[in-house]
């Protein structure tokens, strides 16, 4: 993430890659800021996916994705502007260099689709994956009953 | 992608599937005129990653996420309201059920974020994608040439 | 409603509903999380007009519009982006599939646009319907009273 | 609709109106330069949905609504913004007087979406919405063939 | 105004009236919900330039400016979409039927520019319109002195 | 008007102040090429009411207003992001020194506001203004005539 | 600044100024209500860089740059509409008048920027900016740290 | 230039450039397709003032900034969205690394701005600018002239 400040999105998707017991690594680099330690970080990680989460004109996902031809996950997080700078800074990439958006704020859903992409070779994980919707499900269909019970004639 | 007229912005990215020789399948169905088809593609699809391409309040990509865990890729196609339309009903995707969306009408970032991600288990792509990277470096170097020629004092 | 999250939205509506003695049933089912459910519900509901009420890119409406011919009316949510991708991604349907989209967090017209369309079969709803606006109608004009009160020289 | 330049949006709707055999009537009148003609059109109406199709500070499905309790269906026309400010005219209505508002041009949508309401008591139309679906649902599926036939290996 | 919450807005104007001792009436009646009120009260004043003053769709000064050939002011009222709607609702008239459309939540300016408009005629408000300049100008003046001795060195 | 491209817009509304015969001046002065000659306009003109047009970052209409008790109409004019920056830089003027901006490229609605304001004190002008709504009324019911006939059944 | 009310914007700039050691005046003029304050500030002052403050339909950077031949920053301040009306108009300048405009709110990189351009000539200043830079590069580098220990397997 | 396709922008300012005799170099280098040429390019350049021309998620502006401490001048280029997305991913830059942005599309004014800095030290420059504004100024003077002609009573 570019900033410390962004740890509150980053958790969200956190706590569940700790859930399903995969590694990680969380590091904090402005792509601004620290250029060199983008570099770094990139160019001697051996993550098979990026995700990289910033606010602004969030560079951060597009300088990751310059450095690497492994999938990059980009999270605008809204600070100005509603989140919109944020997030044409990191879908609107040029032709060559893609970046994988997710919606303003959803740090869950880079982790999703992190998972998604590393469940391809992990059969295991795939499966984690399709529990993981069911009690989406569940919940959804929890909810559906207690509104049911609440307006019944 | 959800209709016929989308076959300009595939096309962008049909080409580089072709040229890295890698195998796919282009179905047209719309999530909201042929909500089954759509099902019954996705469900009996045997791809690896899933790229949906729609405009206006292009649904198709969420309508894939939902019936997969495999990575779904979106392309906003402009239509109405220079594309945002389209990139916020792709990119604004509720908790749980991630899309990868990548910039309006890039068709080919599309493909080559899903390259990317099909790469993760296959080195030889991977190695393409290198050398894909390499020659759009070229691009921009030989143009850097050009521009420069054309400016001596 | 795409989650349980909406129910302030759909409270609005709902007591319009009571007061008017309108039979109505509120469900829970998300596009994406339960695509199923919403299926289900739709297809073997007994309902004349339906109410989708979701946030984000609010596919709710559109994928309740994709599985039947009977009005559906959509109330895009706030919730990122001052609800702007919620009102897109309701309002820019493709040809052929419409949904009658009303004001961002407005479940009160949703509900009374229902009733509108009910009323078209229901001389008594009918009735109903002039009676509340004349309410409407009276309490503008009480408002009138109180200010021009207010500002009496 | 409010200015004889909208036809061209009208038609789209108009067409499907004839095929269908549905009676109505196509009526010009400005919410800003003949509001007394838009009340005479409105309270002299045996319509059972009026259809207001408008551009800019599109005020004229507001006004129909003003004036009736029939469903009121807005089609917003793009003129200047891309058509944003006709949207936000129609479709951010105070609450009690709701107006249906479709997607931007989307003439033929609002069409559909008062033959829907139409239908609701009318069992042969009905038929005719579920035809008019399946043509657009085989429509698709043409595309998919013809678009698979392009790309077959 | 459009409704009575809009007086918070209103108020900022009235206070200006009431130091330059103007004369003014307030009334408040919607565009949508009593649209008979609002011609009657245009039709029946002797007011030589109208303020209206709504959010959302706001269709009270256009519908003011359709019943009167006097100037009509109108003040957008941020309520959603951060007044966006309000603002594009009030100006982006068609041609033939002109709003003056101040700023977002403007009552003051609303107020100061109609009396720019009846100074035309009257010389002893001119006058004290230059006054209300001169205070102003004074007011900035004094923050510059607060502020210059602030930050001396 | 700020630019001698804006001389398209303006002569929408030349062309009613000469049918009008009321008496004009058009100058060309750019509120940041030329700050004194616009002084120097605003300071000598025995203008009653200004118009001030202008595109991009739109300050003419607020120097222009910064210089005057006398109505300031700004009209924005298109040139990038369709217009919205000259909209939001006339219309968002800061309190105490009014615009009153009209729709973006409406020279004509500039105008007519102008005769409304002139009007108040100019019986005569005040009936031809009335008679110009008469024709836009008559323009308006030939259209729906002309319409009605094409779509009798 | 346009209005007292920035000071707190200005502030993020002031604290880095008093820090590097480098001359600056603080004033308080608008550029609608004290046009004339503008100009003696403008035209007396000895200032290398102007950076102008302002909100809404911000014209005091454009009217500064009029006025002059230095550089001048140009400070968007979010009042309404998120700031997007003084973003717009502080960056969208006509051609021949550049303003050097910074992202909203962002009193601090104004300053930074003002003193680059007086470091081209202060060789001093040049290695106290580099400092900034470091220390802004160790706080990152600490943030990382303490997030690499916090997120440890 | 981010790419060879903004050429277009850039020229726009190099006839300026060359008018005034002033030494540039014009260098096509991508932030995401050759990141390390942007590094070697900003890092052996003796440029005093960097300007960086870039579309889309226009991130070159910023990778600029983030190597060195010479201002850096960021001009965002219109390709998608009406250039929204390059206006913000220039200019909402964190804090601590500040870029110039100018308007969309203009190359002109970032060469004025950075002659406005290189001016600071060069009296000759200077009074290069001075003579700028005057031809602007007198274009100006000679539009109005022209136009006061064409409508002189």
């Amino acid at each position: 993430m570019g900033s410390e400040s962004d740890l509150k999105i980053a958790e969200k998707g956190i706590s569940i890659l700790k859930d399903m017991g995969v590694e990680f690594e969380v590091r904090v680099a402005s792509a601004h800021r620290t250029p060199d330690l983008v570099e770094e970080i990139v160019k001697n990680s051996k993550a098979k996916v990026f995700i990289a989460i910033a606010g602004l004109a969030a560079h951060l996902p597009g300088v990751v994705a310059s450095l690497t031809t492994k999938p990059v996950i980009a999270v605008p997080v809204e600070s100005k502007l509603d989140g919109m700078d944020a997030l044409l800074s990191c879908v609107q990439m040029p032709p060559g260099i893609p970046t994988a958006t997710v919606g303003i704020d959803r740090g869950d859903n880079a982790v999703l689709l992190a998972l998604e992409i590393l469940a391809l070779s992990d059969e295991e994980l795939s499966k984690k994956l399709e529990e993981y919707r069911k009690k989406l499900r569940e919940k959804v269909i929890n909810s559906d009953k207690r509104v049911g019970e609440l307006y019944k004639h």
